[in-house]
């Protein structure tokens, strides 16, 4: 998609302001940023972006990185914490710990499709305050490795919350185009925050990421990404280009990918028509392999897979026999790392164990993409059914 | 120059090996990593290089950034000291004050034209012991912003220093192709150090760093570049991985820009009377850049350049009359600071200011580069000294 755009649609202008062999500004090239904010400003309804509060990042990673920390100080009872979703992208709790800052875990509700519960976020808040300064929140939407699609509803409690306790939110949208079950849609929190009114709008301050690895695009190898700060104070501003110019600037490449994630093909446009063909054939494609993988997980006895109603990925609960568990704790190993284990010893099939996630204490899950050909991903979920059946059997 | 190699001579094995819109093994795509060794290997005259030594970065920053994280810990009097030398590239004390660590000054002779004498490392070293852990060594050569290139002696006495003090090497080497005096050349720690037999071969800690940045390719805009690695424990080779994998991988644009980098064309290829006639033809105007840079400055009365080496730039000292010094305390700005804001407010010429890289307690000086073309450097140079006369006089 990104060469046929490169060769055959890109806009002139572009061949005159960037060169991708020279450094450009460290916050991204400045027509980019401003076609971002365009591009933001369409997918919210007509909520203003500002130009200023976008910057290019090395893939979303650099972008949340780079935030937090900005955000992260203090030592001992007054050290920051970061709240995270348990299950969780792993990217956090690694930054987390190479600041040296508190981790702080609030559950999904795996029993309600791995729904955000306000009063879990409270409990968890309350909890950190005796042992440090819970600061940020953060939030993945859609889901990593849970593939939930939060409710509008949701996201206004999200954002009172965030408001009422002065909480920094970080909001991980990379997955906003993977949408797949039906009632399901993707809301920005920027959106939603404009439209509680300006209490929230002038006074939440929000991060939001979005990247060209992910949606219907998958051009990961590219790096390209952004952030939208939202009342950030400026001197924050300041600190943050001075940080980010330590490392000169994101790839110009990865610049350039982004952009055209932002540009795509307009009705009229000489590659219109083949884009949308493209584009639809993906995100059909994706949804019909997340409802297959669902619909054969709920078949296989002790698994229970919820909807993937988002983002690449299934997230199956695996009820696993206590003999096996044992023998997991012989081997010093997480139970479910030693299903995942014996799944590739017997199968070939590489799948993550959810201890890699975050889960529940003595709930075993493992995360399995969805980005297979449809038949090959058929015959994976049934060498996967047998596999656990026979795992069943031998640990009875 | 990239373009070029990319249409006309690239190996027929990349376009099977790695797309560019995927995401690669951490440390980078391996047959990169095999090129880069060989390229090691020939530069160094046939010293072994391994490529499970090699990480690609993104940018040589990335790779000094990861490697300092790792070997950084502790508080209080334990806390990791970093020697850097003064006038140092910024990067490194901006990482410093990031990761918490300790910034330990050792200052360069800038009377002998800037070269590293071991007595005052072994000054630095000693007066940093009283109040941190000093663990790592940061060597820069070519050296920016001051442009000297580094003795084989001057080499071999930091190398027996580190081995003495069990210090860990980083040898900032991304201007290795930029060596322009005559009598200079550039040896590789590396080199020097398997020279200097097994006792050190096997024992000093070093992580060396390249990109495609600089040289005569100054493809800045692809963030490439590489970090060799020896000695370094396999546990924390390990660690290594698991602190880049955080992020990932390097952008694959610059992971292919360093390919070629690596891989000029060989005599007998399409490009390759091409490629050597670019190469000198701007190794050649750097040269006479440099040496025009220097003999321009040394014209004007009350500025001091030593010769430029190597690298991209003149680092001239000035001699600030006091009155001129006065007034910038009265603008609560750094002396050299107030000079170049002066420069660039009634020429349009924009240099750094000797104080944002560090220089001896009341000396003064800017860092230019000699990236104009050799007519508008001209130009440019008249026109500087022309400014110093006036401000001279107006501060007399």
């Amino acid at each position: 998609y990104l060469y046929i755009r490169v060769m055959v649609n890109v806009p002139k202008s572009y061949l005159i302001l960037f060169s991708t062999g020279a450094y450009t500004a460290s916050q991204g090239i400045n027509c980019i940023r401003e076609d971002v904010a365009s591009y933001i400003e369409r997918r919210d309804g007509g909520v203003p972006a500002d130009p200023d509060n976008i910057y290019l990042t090395t893939g979303a990673s650099d972008g949340i990185s780079s935030i937090l920390k900005i955000l992260v100080s203090g030592g001992g009872k007054s050290r920051t914490g970061v709240m995270i979703p348990i299950p969780q992208y792993p990217l956090y709790s690694a930054l987390i710990s190479e600041l040296d800052a508190i981790q702080v875990n609030y559950y999904l509700d795996e029993e309600n499709c791995w729904s955000l519960n306000v009063n879990e976020l409270r409990r968890s808040l309350n909890e950190a305050k005796a042992y440090c300064n819970p600061k940020v929140l953060c939030i993945i939407n859609p889901g990593n490795p849970t593939g939930q699609v939060q409710s509008r509803k949701c996201i206004e409690d999200v954002i009172h919350f965030a408001w009422e306790e002065k909480l920094f939110l970080l909001a991980d949208e990379v997955y906003q185009d993977n949408v797949y079950s039906e009632g399901c849609q993707f809301h920005s929190f920027k959106k939603i925050l404009y439209e509680m009114g300006p209490e929230y709008s002038n006074n939440v301050e929000l991060a939001s990421f979005h990247s060209t690895s992910k949606g219907y695009m998958g051009e990961c190898g590219y790096r390209g990404g952004y952030m939208e700060v939202l009342n950030l104070h400026p001197d924050i501003k300041g600190q943050l280009v001075k940080l980010l110019s330590v490392r000169l600037c994101p790839p110009v490449s990865g610049q350039a990918a982004m952009d055209i994630v932002v540009n795509p093909p307009v009705p009229g446009e000489e590659s219109y028509s083949q884009f949308i063909k493209e584009k639809e054939s993906v995100l059909n494609n994706l949804a019909k392999k997340a409802k297959l993988a669902e619909d054969m997980f709920n078949k296989v006895p002790g698994v229970h897979c919820n909807p993937l109603q988002g983002a690449l990925y299934a997230f199956p609960r695996i009820f696993m026999p206590s003999k096996a568990i044992e023998e997991a704790k012989a081997h010093k190993m997480a139970p479910d790392m030693f299903y995942c284990m014996k799944l590739l010893e017997e199968t070939g099939i590489c799948v993550v164990p959810g201890s890699g996630f975050g889960q529940r204490e003595g709930t075993y899950h493992f995360r399995m993409t969805i980005l297979p050909q449809i038949d090959k991903l058929k015959i994976l979920l049934e060498k996967m059914k047998d596999f656990h059946i026979k795992f069943l059997e031998k640990y009875a």
